[in-house]
């Protein structure tokens, strides 16, 4: 039936995760986590607040709050401060499960040999536990804090996280739960894709430019064809198929 | 500078508020106190789908969660379920704090003779200890999940409370942090306005009919003009201002 005409040929994109409130539940006990710290010296500040500013730089987060607040913090006041929001985190760290398909989602693009990585604000003494949660292994690709220079929403957690798998930013697919998520994604050029799991609405996600919004990593696993990620059968026996 | 023409006289409408989220800072607790309650029976759910529930009635918050397991709880595990929760919530009350500005704004009211009350889908003895909080008397009026057939987002709450202090609630104003509040409002035939405060997205709120989005009770209190609630000095002399 006349010659299968192909195009240059197109890898899928590789997919940079967000790892609080996008492959693990722990939104939540970061956010009260920040209030117990705040509280502790003297920062009152309403919940939802907090809320809405996790997920981006610890120094933009504090810088922020203060900004609310009227007040200043020095140095070691920030450092002692970031301290007790990560021992305050410990605590509850107990309560953290993985969001629902989290595992099945990343296995899956394993099996489909698509490339991915994790890229998250936090340090990597809170992000490593979280791997052996998600029964990944300890060299699985993932970008902390404390490896570049700025946190989101400056896009340089996301640039390393494409570079350490040697995969191109600008066809890449970013998925996260919050606005910093997704403004980073911008920033970094590539495509966003939000996820409800962090709590945010679905338009405050679009507002800020996701793609595409889901629920959790089990409703995009179901949806991946939609992002551009296709089923093994599909790529690699398509041509054949039309014949 | 001829004659002032004058309407039907209209009453400053009546306000009703919801409690958790939209006067004190709690809806975060009473999440996580949900999450650990339902773990504790065996319930795996992720956070922030338990609080997108908060603020319906109970009954129906445990319907919701099961047909998202399908899973089947009898009557005595729904009793234990929400006395476990309330005991978790309990431990985590001590973190609460009133929402800015909600106790100025009650003040203000108070002061301009307008008609408020409080209307509650958790029962009387989570919602009283809120009072003190709040620095209101104990006659302040309240209506609790005790009180009336069903929460919301059924509208008998509003009604109960409307009628508490003879307002008509056809003009009066639900003032409410979630979507079951604004749901509710419509089914009363009220104007719903919404607070950001308890983490819903503005869009949410107005999706759900909100007429207005405020940030929290102290900018509901700069903007009353916005919702029909004038200065006490505006609707005393107005007519007078005109000669």
């Amino acid at each position: 039936m006349g010659e299968h005409v192909t195009g240059p040929q197109v890898d899928p994109p590789a997919m940079l995760f967000d790892l609080d409130g996008t492959l693990i539940d722990s939104v939540y006990q970061h956010v009260l986590a920040w209030q117990e710290a705040l509280t502790a010296v003297g920062i009152d500040l309403s919940v939802w607040k907090l809320h809405r500013r996790i997920g981006m730089s610890g120094g933009l987060f504090v810088t922020a709050l203060l900004r609310e607040t009227g007040g200043a913090l020095s140095p070691d006041q920030i450092r002692a401060l970031n301290l007790a929001h990560t021992e305050a985190y410990a605590r509850r760290r107990d309560t953290v499960r993985p969001l629902p398909g989290a595992r099945e989602l990343l296995a899956a693009l394993t099996e489909r040999q698509v490339k991915w990585a994790i890229a998250t604000s936090g340090l990597a003494i809170a992000a490593r536990p979280a791997l052996d949660m998600l029964d990944l292994p300890a060299d699985t690709p993932l970008v902390t804090r404390d490896q570049v220079r700025h946190a989101k929403p400056d896009p340089d957690l996301f640039l390393a996280a494409a570079e350490r798998i040697g995969a191109d930013i600008g066809s890449a697919i970013v998925v996260g739960d919050s606005i910093w998520d997704l403004l980073a994604a911008r920033r970094a050029r590539a495509l966003g894709v939000g996820l409800l799991a962090g709590g945010y609405g679905r338009e405050e996600l679009e507002r800020a430019g996701a793609y595409r919004v889901y629920a959790d990593p089990a409703d995009l696993l179901t949806h991946l064809d939609e992002v551009g990620v296709r089923g093994i059968a599909d790529w690699t026996t398509a041509p054949d198929t039309e014949r």
